[in-house]
């Protein structure tokens, strides 16, 4: 057993060392990357891949395979080496690293299929681990999910955000790895080798926390032993490393972050001295025999019934947040895939709906955004249509989880109440004023905004089963139900509310504009004069072909009200949709920071109620005249 | 002595119970709002603003006051308490909370004279502290910062960027306090009363920890005593307190959080248990005499000299984040008011360049772009000019800060480098193509985007003295510098590059897309056909008159050029601000998400290079003939 152990540390050493070198090469290929970044973390990668993790390495979307995340996504090209190396691919491939026929980028997206999220912004891979480990407690697997961060990574926020949560839910089938090779982009790490600066802080969040030396094999082979043993908590390897490990005039030096060796005598010379490093005599690397296997066989695909529509009375006073939670439980009880994540706002968004019904599936990650929608990322990439939600001004708190989600392309459901200044009295920095450019401003998330609580429901589905990112706007004041519940709400619809042949302007709003737009209607019609009115409920896709017509219809008067600041909101929508017909928009929307107030004197104040489109009607009218 | 100190704990209990009592009443009268989140913390109010911090009541800006911010916003309502109790006004305007006309809103904002940053996003105020806390390091002041948290605030991971970088600055002139009543909003928080959860993780992260009884007005004292005393590194005070304190049947009691007491009934039950909680025969708490003052009197303003102008050649190759570093180092041997903040990135901002002239007024905040720009929106407040930067697409990280900043107004001065796909072989990860529309949303940001280096120094000239918040993004490709030394950038204009009196369209670009449309002209006029081309380097405020005047001179053709996604961008921007004189907008933008390539390649590949300008003109002239 003892030479069986020494065997397979010789041929983890040489796995290592193949991974320095295809690291090197690919990058000086392409002339650009970080192989130093790649060379400290070699042998935690060697004994992932050939001793510790389970799975199938010709599918590695095998639902019951342990997970491996890249957080410290600028390591990519050691990642892509240890899948050619297992054999998906031919190791050729390497070399067309960050070409753009290539899918091995520059930093690893899931156009790969051994990627399950995008990963380059750092602070994030640790969030979606989280969200693969509660995923594989929701389908009760063994999977484990192993996530790899760098040191200088440890400084963002993100990252103890997901450290608290995922202590608090006791993830021991967790398994971080964090890559100490002291040394930053631009200058050391704060705490350079320092190993009880990281130590101390894991313990102190409720970690199994290990140091180790990351280039000694054994070692790590023991801490994954440790790690796979311990119950109730999550496990973090702290492991000290050399940022260029293996190439003597580059190990533990500063200035060689993000910067290949130059091919020709400075990458041979490299290569050379990894060469000499290989054990003479090791067993090869053998994928088919040294990889363990998942555990089990992949099960059949979760089966969802159909969603209890809405059950409303026209005239029926109901926020969109709270048809939001009403929605989400009914979706929780249709489909199990469905699931909950909050920031401790539930009672406010009405998210604990769900909780109630379902307290297994719903994730409570108290004031911390970033992991909630980090950790709703890792559960869509492995199956699960997870709803993140709190107050929609929060939600930029994550906008740049947001923005990777959107590079991810993962199924997540996002919801953000409470926008705009409909809200009222509780002021500015409570008011979403820039969600829906947030989303929007992303080229493949879909954009809800239900005015009533039918078309909410109706969206939610809708939302639920549209494949790819998704966000839902909804609002703090009850609303009137105005929809029958029978009534479809199809995403990149909208609904024309008022309808005449002499309509002299169409009034686009979405929301509680709806309403003042209602309101405007009849006030105009009191005076005979007509206006179109469109709950404008999907801004993208964006039913342009509708308000092109509706703008022909209507002399080419658009008009588009909002509770958003103009800036990619609905009027930038409706505006880009139209351009090509030769139409222009008036846009009404908040142009200056809110303040406090009730909410209809705010709708007032700031230029987006009933009075505001009556005014910018008879502008057009006498323009027209 | 003992007498004095205990007739002054005496005079600072009924300081909190009047406290308490302004708290419930002002959200009585509103109707709405956080008095039990008031409730806990009075006695530490009470004790901070009669005994410990040094200020002058009646002019809360004294720059060599003690500044205290209230990271916990919900709290405002005791806030405003503190400042009517020590006389700025008239107690009666606490019953206008939350009214329209009054400045006392729902959570704090710069619109209060006693306000220096808006909170009410946790987790914010204390990044701000900590610019305060440096700013006090940079004019060699001795005032110290004080900031009080919410426990369940705590959970935001802004709160340990913050942690880390004020024990790694040392930042003994910060006083932080935790309030740990237990409850979060919607359930118990996560640590609830585990004092121990708290006390470990301040004390791992390497701040001066103690945990104190948080209505016990002696130990309150004491500790504030310790932590002045402390050196080499901040304090956090871990008061254990109960929610509601005071009024037996809310005390310690879950689904209180933001309910106001009821008028009536409701309302005087709490108010006649806290009447009988003053203690009798106490002094009356005189702010006059109780108070203590600033330890120096106001200094006069810091100077600056003028800044070197910039000297490139026509037809140097300098990449406007070259520029940007360059320009900074100008800036900061201008004036002294001028700070820098990185997040490991400085090598690629070129911000070293300031830091190697200013090692002392240049922050580090490793890789944490949410208490990067927290600090400066801090040191703003204070008096300093700063400039976070990192790359632009990291920026989104601190898109709620950003947000914040806004409704605070600050001045603070942000960068982004590497933006969009002109980045090339890194990938998505890292291309910033939501920065103009994140920063165009807000309604006060400054929005600038340089071309050459000429423009580029001098915008951030202009950008430095500009008040209020502004944004500048720059690219990673080297440019040739075209304009002249002493050409002019006023904020809100724009240069006209190319100009006939035939011009059949106005292409309208910005950054690396200027060089597209002039190579677009040169192709174009190849074949008789010549375009007006604009560079736009203010997107906000933008020059609409002129975008106008181009529309008119070339056929109403408009064409814009971006290296960002259309919502909210330099498109968006063009088409509102010629909307209401009838012209659209044909937008070329990137509308993918992109991948890593070489910056050509991707340029072509994602429809904003020179030939999609051609193909896009020539379309144009189609539909004209």
């Amino acid at each position: 057993m003892a030479t069986d152990r020494a065997q397979l540390i010789s041929t983890l050493k040489n796995v290592a060392t193949q991974f320095r070198i295809d690291s090197i090469r690919s990058t000086s290929e392409a002339a650009s990357g970080h192989p130093t970044t790649c060379m400290s973390m070699a042998e935690l990668m060697s004994a992932l891949f050939f001793a510790e993790m389970r799975f199938d390495p010709k599918h590695p979307h095998h639902p019951e395979a342990d997970r491996f995340v890249l957080s410290k996504g600028h390591a990519a090209p050691i990642l892509y080496a240890a899948w050619a190396e297992v054999g998906l691919f031919d190791r050729s491939e390497l070399l067309k690293l960050r070409e753009i026929g290539s899918d091995l980028e520059g930093h690893p997206t899931p156009r790969l299929s051994f990627v399950d999220v995008a990963t380059g912004s750092l602070g994030q891979g640790i969030c979606a681990a989280i969200g693969s480990a509660l995923n594989a407690r929701r389908i009760q697997s063994d999977y484990r999910t192993y996530v790899m961060l760098g040191d200088g990574e440890s400084a963002e926020g993100s990252v103890w955000e997901a450290a608290n949560i995922a202590a608090f839910d006791k993830l021991d089938n967790l398994c971080g790895i964090t890559d100490v090779n002291g040394l930053g982009q631009s200058r050391a790490t704060m705490w350079r080798h320092d190993m009880d600066q990281f130590a101390r802080r894991w313990t102190a969040f409720g970690w199994n926390a290990m140091v180790i030396d990351g280039h000694d094999i054994a070692a790590i082979l023991d801490a994954f032993d440790q790690a796979r043993q311990t119950k109730g908590r999550p496990t973090m390897i702290l492991a000290r490393t050399e940022k260029g490990k293996g190439v003597s005039f580059v190990e533990g030096k500063d200035g060689w972050h993000g910067k290949a060796f130059k091919k020709g005598e400075e990458m041979d010379k490299a290569l050379a001295e990894l060469e000499r490093q290989f054990v003479a005599g090791a067993p090869p690397a053998d994928p088919a025999t040294m990889i363990r296997k998942p555990s089990a066989a992949p099960r059949p695909p979760e089966a969802a019934k159909p969603v209890a529509p809405p059950s409303y009375r026209l005239g029926d006073q109901v926020a969109t947040r709270e048809a939001y939670g009403t929605a989400l439980a009914k979706l929780g009880e249709a489909d199990p895939r469905v699931v909950a994540l909050d920031a401790d706002v539930k009672n406010s968004t009405f998210s604990d709906r769900f909780e109630k019904q379902f307290p297994d599936r719903f994730y409570q990650n108290f004031i911390a955004e970033q992991v909630m929608v980090g950790a709703a990322m890792g559960l869509a990439a492995r199956g699960a249509i997870p709803f993140p939600s709190t107050f929609a001004c929060f939600l930029t708190r994550a906008a740049d989880f947001i923005r990777m989600a959107a590079i991810s392309n993962v199924n997540i459901k996002l919801a953000g109440s409470h926008a705009g200044v409909s809200i009222g009295e509780d002021g500015p920095s409570q008011m979403a004023l820039e969600d829906l450019g947030m989303c929007r401003a992303e080229p493949n998330y879909t954009v809800l905004y239900p005015c009533d609580a039918v078309s909410a429901e109706k969206l939610m589905v809708a939302m639920a089963y549209h494949a790819g990112p998704a966000y839902m706007r909804t609002s703090r004041p009850k609303t009137p139900v105005i929809y029958q519940n029978d009534e479809s709400f199809p995403i990149g619809g909208l609904k024309v509310l008022r309808e005449g042949k002499d309509d002299v302007a169409t009034v686009i709003g979405a929301g509680v504009t709806v309403f003042e737009a209602l309101k405007a209607y009849d006030q105009l019609k009191a005076t005979a004069t007509t206006i179109r009115v469109i709950d404008l409920y999907s801004l993208a896709p964006i039913d342009a072909k509708s308000l092109i017509a509706a703008a022909k219809a209507t002399g080419g008067h658009l008009i588009t009200v909002e509770d958003h600041y103009p800036a990619g909101g609905i009027g930038d929508a409706v505006a880009e949709a139209v351009a090509g017909s030769g139409f222009t928009v008036h846009r009404l929307a908040v142009r200056e920071i809110p303040r406090s107030g009730k909410p209809e004197e705010l709708l007032e104040r700031f230029g987006i109620s009933a009075s505001h489109i009556v005014s910018a009607v008879r502008a057009l009218q006498k323009v027209a005249v």
